[in-house]
């Protein structure tokens, strides 16, 4: 395989996901570090040659980048037992990837990032107004992973894929965002579970 | 294959990307309606019997049940030619699905179902006050599209993928939200390109 890079901040969940696929699946992986809370990402560099959606994580291929999370940690996972061989299950893990990105991530990932990482006092009027709304969408993807474990050890197929990789990211440290793990046993439990993997590295 | 079933609402684009990925591989879909303005997705047999997160589209695959549009089209095309062989054009192909259902939908698709669907109107306190956020958003994802399709045909590979699919579905309603296509002449070359695509359907 090419040179792998990934361009990222330590702090995001978003780039975590890339670096435990890669520490799952034993591939080496150079990094590239950038301040979000600095504009490290929007600098007329960063937009012309990395990314010009002006984001991170971006996993560079070679001479090649590829943004989106979700989408690098396929890339490195493409033909592993992390992506599942049939093909219902391979697509209802990508369910729960984009259910990571729509319904869980701008829930549960930004309480943690607006709480935790800005603090309260730093928000925008706008912000504080949407603060209610995502703590309920938060509530209810957890709720929804929650209910979805209680009969199963993983999101899709026999074993661990990229789904609970995904999905692992923000909800490990969603306690920073308010949330409440305590009220989520079966979440709790498969917390563990993927703590526990051959290869899992810890977020910095 | 087994019996598809399209669990939908028409007026949904997330549902008509999945009738137009199954029209374009001649594939035959059953359709069965529903009315989300009326909260027809949230009864309790909905949420038991089709899709516990309350949402269409669901794809149904004999017994089985498959939330979320990206991923539902995926089924539908695993092995096909929507979906490129190459390893890095597959994730990048992601990387634009991830896209639309992060950057895109939340914005183009949300301000169309507000103003077009429910009316400016009758929009509560909180959805009024995240207009101009989502109307600034919007337009960056159209931007972002037509910087990538000034270089190029088709959003990955060499040829029309489940990218152009998933990003064509609210982009060619956008006016309904108040988005200017004009402004994006790549985008109008492009939407031209994939209603040309033999064996398309349009939009109820």
């Amino acid at each position: 395989m090419e040179t792998l890079i990934l361009h990222e901040d330590p702090c995001s969940g978003n780039c975590y996901k890339i670096r435990l696929t890669a520490a799952l699946l034993g591939l080496p992986l150079e990094r590239r570090f950038y301040d979000i809370t600095k504009g490290e990402t929007r600098t007329p560099q960063f937009l012309r040659e990395v990314n010009a959606n002006g984001r991170i994580p971006v996993l560079q291929v070679g001479e090649r980048f590829l943004p989106e999370s979700n989408a690098a940690c396929w890339y490195l996972a493409d033909g592993t037992a992390l992506i599942p061989e049939d093909r219902f299950d391979r697509a209802d893990m990508l369910r729960w990837m984009f259910f990571e990105q729509y319904n869980h991530e701008p829930n549960v990932a930004t309480l943690r990032f607006w709480l935790s990482l800005i603090g309260e006092a730093n928000l925008t009027e706008a912000q504080r107004g949407q603060i209610a709304g995502k703590r309920a969408a938060g509530e209810a993807a957890l709720a929804l992973m929650d209910q979805h474990l209680a009969q199963r050890g993983w999101f899709a197929g026999e074993g661990p894929s990229l789904a609970d990789i995904a999905l692992y990211a923000y909800t490990h440290v969603s306690e920073a965002g308010g949330f409440r793990l305590a009220d989520y046993s079966a979440v709790q439990a498969w917390l563990a579970r993927v703590a526990a993997l051959p290869g899992y590295v810890a977020m910095d």
